[in-house]
């Protein structure tokens, strides 16, 4: 499967005065995303971080809010991978309400040591699979 | 000075589509105050977990919502001490707008150690400045 | 049913840096489960506040923090329900993590108009429903 | 003043396990700081969205994450305008911690009706301010 799908629902948590899901909200909505992706590839994020010593982050992002999403809204996070290289990998990720897109992310994740900060190359047993999943969405 | 107020501004982040703060973050609200509390005492919490192996947790907590705060409300935190022991602490914790209490928890803190997640001592120098603070109060 | 359970998983965004689930956090999985109870009893917040006028809000809350939650644990939040009244329910609700309790709250919610923040009765169909949960309950 | 600050002092809530601040609450951080800087133009976000209903919300974002901001930083929102349409106001906005650049973000923020969610022209006393800012910026 080169695309990954995560259904959010959207609690009172999640939205504000203005009566729509805060602009910060989509962050954590298609982080959820990623995290379950890469634990139904069989990476586990906490073990990693303790045992391998590396963790991932968000280095840069571009994200477009279309139509605003409202309390009680299924949403489903669409998650696929545009590239992949030996510290870094990127993923599109558009959270839709049923046909409409409503929000749109590309965001650029790097693997580091959480100890130095500093740059840290993705496991190579999770580089591959990462691999098979770029070529199956190209 | 036995009662330490913290100003907090109600931004968007706050609030939630029923047009006022969210419940659980009036919790956000009164840890802020409790750190910059500690802080001004000199106790600097990254320091005491990086260094002494130490860190506090909320226990258990009792709530009262009186009234909703709104956007851009202007609101101040009230904390005192009620209760000062070897490895715990039990705060009041009020959040005003102007005259009105909209807010008000009682809040238990234990100190612990994060890597066996077990009870530790307060280090004696901190103990020392809340039983002041306790005994201003009382 | 007289116990209602929501599995929620915990991401990056609900821990801290001390590598536990942020205390405040609870009561958001906490608020997930009430709604998503709500909903499976035929209630949408969303139609009620519009339509009808009517929102829930939590008036006190008692908790206590037991062990703490950490990175990718899947937890079920146990709701039942305590009391129903006229335009009060209260909700008995814990956090598990397998047979491990983590957290465990008491939890009044009131039902109130929106626009006038007054209390306001709970429609009698829900108010009904409420009852006969809390009938198999006790 | 072409550019408006704001200090940030980073909390627990807005960090994470990993040891630093949850990628999503840069974007609280500098919502703040635009929220700030209106308010001290005389533009009250609540009474525009309840007298002239006018909402603003962010439309288009691209954030740099350089380096990570960690427990108890003081960090300083730098916010200066890009760009002054009829409906839309372009920000950029930098999280520094002393001389460190941690986070940069341009943000498209545009103004509509938060009943029908369209766009909507920003009131021409507020357009003229930023237009203020603007050109001493440029």
């Amino acid at each position: 499967m080169s695309e990954f799908c995560l259904p959010v629902r959207v609690y009172y948590e999640d939205t504000d005065a203005a009566g729509v899901v805060y602009y910060a909200n989509y962050l954590r909505f298609i982080e959820r995303a990623r995290t379950d992706w890469l634990r139904t590839l069989g990476v586990d994020q906490r073990t990693l971080m303790e045992n391998g010593g590396i963790a991932f982050a968000v280095r840069s992002l571009e994200a477009d809010y279309l139509k605003p999403a409202r309390l009680d809204d299924e949403l489903i996070v669409h998650s696929t991978l545009e590239a992949v290289g030996r510290a870094q990998v990127v993923f599109r990720q558009n959270v839709m309400r049923g046909e409409e897109l409503l929000f749109s992310a590309r965001v650029r994740v790097v693997s580091f040591d959480p100890l130095t900060a500093k740059a840290a190359a993705i496991p190579r047993a999770i580089q591959e699979k990462f691999k098979v999943l770029e070529k199956i969405a190209s």
